[in-house]
């Protein structure tokens, strides 16, 4: 069973805050074996990533066979159902679409003083996407990370996915090809983020790796950081409902679910302003845990962090969320739209009964990678934005150096930066005659 | 006298390579230091941060002194003579107009399978803006950091500045009061970034930490990143000029020293086409450190750092820079828009001889806050998009989930997520009746 806390409650505040602070994750500390790993690739490069393949991965190769072949790609998709491959290609369309409306613009114009200014979008050139191996090895995660990057016209897209024994996953495949992925390679670990960054002979280096992993991929990508980019550490997935009576207590249930059965350490939240609503989705689930496939996995999390929140009114609904600042957030109530233009703190929102979180895991077309954590008070979802650096431009004329050239002068004396000053002084006296 | 190289020499590769390699930073190992730090301010709040200004900023306070009063803010700026105070004013008038027109649009569309999808802005809540005590405290870099979170409506804007020995910046107070600063607390070093993050008994936790420090800054905002956001952790300041003959050498000599002052690590680069235009560059150089009130970190830099490389066309520096990845880009040649749009990796252009980089460090517009270290190739400058978040938006009418709803149930299956499958099943069984 979840907790039940209701805002009448004398001790809802203490409780609240402590959901809210519950520690969910156990990270190990491994950064001080995924420093060594590092140093290793950046060492010994290409005779490194075997080793550490061969030793965690059980898997001996050689050098030319990092690389996954055309002719292999080619062999493992064609093992995909047919349905499987349809709706596959189905999520990257409606994903490439909403991506494709991310694009920023260009800008440049002219002031009043005659200084030209603007800026300019240009892709990243090489991407990575780390790709989990075993039972988090997502197809759809490849489709969420690669078409970003691809919308955003990076050049070259190297995928890294661990194939433990050998095994290679055909779907995960076939969203490479899809999503026109360029390179895929059969490593993982910290290895594979350290010859990302820093190239081996087989594998050039990228400017920017994103897509999860585990606590060594994890720590692997906050050591590079700074030599390339990287996006998010994610942490484990949450759902926030909130729900007024008028709802099928079932699928509630399943909504609840479907983060739960993640990860053990996911956290599923309902906010409900009717108290028997909310006991009778903590039966539904009950119910569809003695049947549920990962049972064991669900309810664990249910069970630990799990809590069914009953308010007096959406007001203090809204007030609730903004402090959880739940990763996805879904509204099932009367006037979703409206509720949604009161919260400020979410990932992603899901409107009204018909739109299951699991829409946007997979075919909603918005991405599924998203801030945990509370971080969705500071950052946002993956988007092409992650692919895209903005160069600011400006252009003086010699009337807009005139006009504004003093007053740089001013500052830079005032800072004691006699070369910057220097630098306007001199082409103001040739202005100037 | 700085390295000559031209692309001719045999030896260029490996030299420019060396160039682009260069340790400029030398980090010392604070990171022990400032966990401990970090944890005592978590621990002990107030208490600890007041020990700790006692002991690093030789300054005793009360709680109740941490934050500078309006009264103190009046005094300081009555102290600012009236033409830096309108330098100031001009600087943050067209900083503020610039990033106005960063701020990013709302879009909400509905597609034919009846899916309406979007997303939404909101502007980070509070965020807390780093300001170096001493020589590094620039009244600049307070305008180029408060008002980006401005102009995106950050509601809450905390300035910590260490004052050691109590000395306080008139200047820096000036600027944030024109910046529209909410809070200004006397405090520094990895203590203020806890403070924060984490908050105190008299200082609130903020969301968003940015702005420059030194080496226990730098470490602190590694540690608290996820709990708060960061910006880049910036590294020393760099320019590359690339100029053809037809300038005046004292000018490129100029700002090639505007950087080279900042810091002994900087690094200043000129690519020319013109070899002789090069050595008029280098005696120029040398006859500005004669006198220049910072000749000996200027000189040093130069000295260590710096570099004149001989190009055979603007091909090939187009070539060179972008291996570079200038965090600044100086184009003094005869049609700077072209080479400009040819460039694909820098922090900020400036183009043409008119356009001197000091004018983009005050009163040009774009932001001064620029990726350095090459992380240009993956990073842009500081922008109202660092105070802002995207919560995507999703609504699917029951027709849209009878259209896709199949898809999402297909992949949920291959990737053994059920509760995920189920609950899209559950709704369309009631849907399909």
């Amino acid at each position: 069973m979840p907790q039940f806390l209701s805002t009448t409650d004398a001790d809802f505040d203490a409780r609240f805050t402590a959901i809210l602070n519950a520690k969910r994750e156990d990270s190990p500390d491994v950064d001080d074996v995924v420093a060594g790993i590092i140093a290793d690739v950046r060492k010994r490069g290409d005779a490194a990533v075997l080793e550490l393949t061969a030793k965690f991965d059980r898997l001996d190769l050689t050098a030319a066979q990092l690389r996954v072949s055309e002719a292999e790609i080619d062999a493992e998709i064609a093992r995909v159902p047919e349905a499987e491959r349809i709706a596959l290609e189905t999520a990257a369309e409606r994903i490439r679409a909403y991506h494709a409306r991310q694009l920023p613009q260009d800008e440049m114009w002219t002031d009043e003083q005659g200084a030209t200014l603007g800026w300019r979008w240009t892709p990243v050139s090489a991407a990575g996407l780390y790709v989990p191996g075993g039972l988090a090895s997502y197809p759809s995660s490849v489709l969420m990370n690669a078409l970003p990057a691809k919308v955003a016209g990076v050049g070259r897209l190297a995928v890294t996915v661990p194939t433990p024994d050998g095994i290679i996953n055909p779907l995960v495949m076939m969203a490479c090809r899809i999503a026109g992925v360029d390179e895929v390679y059969r490593i993982g670990g910290a290895q594979a983020i350290a010859a990302l960054a820093y190239g081996t002979e087989t594998i050039a280096p990228v400017d920017k790796i994103t897509g999860p992993g585990n606590a060594f991929v994890a720590a692997a990508k906050r050591r590079v950081f700074g030599k390339v980019g990287i996006d998010m550490i994610a942490g484990p997935s949450e759902i926030l409902v909130i729900a007024d009576g008028d709802n099928d207590p079932d699928w509630i249930a399943l909504d609840l679910m479907s983060q739960a059965e993640h990860d053990e350490s996911a956290q599923s939240l309902l906010i409900t302003t009717d108290a028997a609503f909310g006991q009778a989705v903590a039966d539904a689930v009950e119910k569809r845990l003695e049947t549920l496939e990962r049972r064991a996995i669900a309810g664990t999390s249910w069970r630990d962090f799990g809590a069914i929140i009953t308010v007096r009114d959406l007001d203090e609904a809204v007030t609730l969320c903004d402090r959880i600042a739940p990763e996805h957030l879904e509204l099932c109530v009367a006037d979703p739209e409206a509720l949604s233009a009161r919260i400020t703190h979410a990932g992603a929102i899901f409107l009204g009964q018909w739109t299951p979180e699991a829409i946007g895991d997979y075919v909603g077309g918005p991405n599924h990678v998203l801030p945990t954590a509370r971080s969705a008070r500071f950052s946002s979802g993956l988007s092409v934005l992650d692919f895209v650096k903005r160069t600011t431009l400006a252009r003086m004329s010699p009337e807009a150096l005139r006009a504004i050239g003093p007053a740089a002068e001013t500052l830079a004396r005032s800072e004691s930066l006699e070369a910057h000053g220097l630098s306007v002084t001199a082409r103001l006296r040739k202005l100037n005659g």
